[in-house]
């Protein structure tokens, strides 16, 4: 699967990804991860990509000139005729989820563009974009590390990224419960003993115990997903 | 303001918060990042810091002793008497947003606990978090990204932080509305002209067709955040 990431910033997002699973991964060849930088496309000569907003308005806007042919470049140097989802890093776009990392996970290539400054030209969003997609409803000082959390929760779904299958299957949000508390060595730490039941070898006593902590977790801190669970247990809609 | 992120991979995130802004902020002491490798703090003689879980499962835990010696170290080497707010980053977590980034913006200083692997042992989460905090309902590889996302998010709401304090205000989520479409030169770009209204110079009109779009485009993508926009406007609770 094949990351093509748009920004300002290529090193930070090129270091940031280049670490622990996914490197490996990418040495594996199972993802590829390439950056281009917006600002190597500009005809401007003095290398600006942004100017004032129409209509007022405080900061800088990214121009529609260097985006679009960023994008332009990266598509013709691919072999596909389809289309290729383009997502736009933004607080104004659809919240981020696992099933959307699920969903995208699925493309064979991906595009995101990473805004800075106040934002992009709409009229080159309308072209280019597929797809705005926020990470969460906060605000960042530009889409880069938005991108690279996309680009980290996509990757590694991507068959063989984790070694352990498993893991990627069982963990938090499919079942909408959150996970259980876990343990490891040594059975006693700071007068804090592991609980007993984990020790017992009792696989079905061990599953129950970790099912009525999620559950218990789950209903303190996030009720919004508790109610969800709760629903699909008693078969309501 | 100062931030201390406890991690196995300190490059990557001093490598990507230290771009653009943050790294301006740095370099004038508004804030500082520090970050402590917590490999360095083990006792274990292979500088092992992750075992397998008790009762069973996929994956190995980081254990309590190098955690918990790391995060003493941190704190031994501060000024303050104040038990200083310590975040681990988990999608087990609260989930994170722009209030909450408020919030935490008002500390003197904040300690990260970035985990890897399946998680980090219960038992010294229990003694130094105050607080469990997710980005998002989605899964990653690993804590470091999702910490580098609520530094960067919480930094530029320092004092003098971003040049533009009229930025940090008047963006998303401060009113439960998205932002409006922007436009910057050329007023034509691929035949798509730049909205008149934006070009008449007149403020109030400008500014009522700003609300009028901020509102449409709330209301198509994030209807949650719409209807809590409508109850506010209509004085109900």
């Amino acid at each position: 699967m094949d990351f093509h990431i748009m920004t300002l910033f290529p090193d930070m997002v090129r270091d940031g990804l280049n670490t622990s699973i996914l490197a490996r991964a990418a040495q594996r060849e199972l993802i590829s991860i390439k950056t281009y930088n917006i600002r190597d496309y500009t005809l401007d000569k003095h290398k600006k990509v942004d100017d004032y907003t129409y209509g007022g308005g405080a900061g800088m806007l990214m121009q529609a000139q260097p985006v679009y042919d960023c994008y332009a470049a990266i598509v013709a140097a691919q072999r596909t005729r389809q289309r290729i989802r383009t997502i736009y890093v933004t607080p104004q776009g659809k919240t981020f989820h696992q099933e959307m990392a699920r969903e995208f996970a699925s493309e064979d290539q991906l595009i995101f563009l990473c805004g800075h400054y106040e934002g992009v030209d709409e009229r080159v969003l309308e072209e280019i974009v597929t797809d705005s997609v926020s990470i969460g409803d906060y605000v960042l000082t530009g889409g880069e590390l938005a991108a690279m959390v996309m680009v980290d929760a996509i990757a590694r779904l991507v068959p063989g990224v984790l070694n352990n299958q498993v893991s990627a299957e069982t963990e938090s949000f499919t079942d909408h419960l959150l996970e259980y508390p876990q343990y490891s060595r040594p059975e006693v730490w700071h007068d804090k003993r592991v609980p007993e039941i984990l020790l017992s070898g009792d696989h079905a006593k061990v599953d129950a115990w970790r099912l009525e902590q999620s559950v218990a977790r789950t209903k303190e801190r996030r009720p919004d997903l508790y109610e969800r669970y709760r629903k699909e247990q008693s078969g309501e809609k």
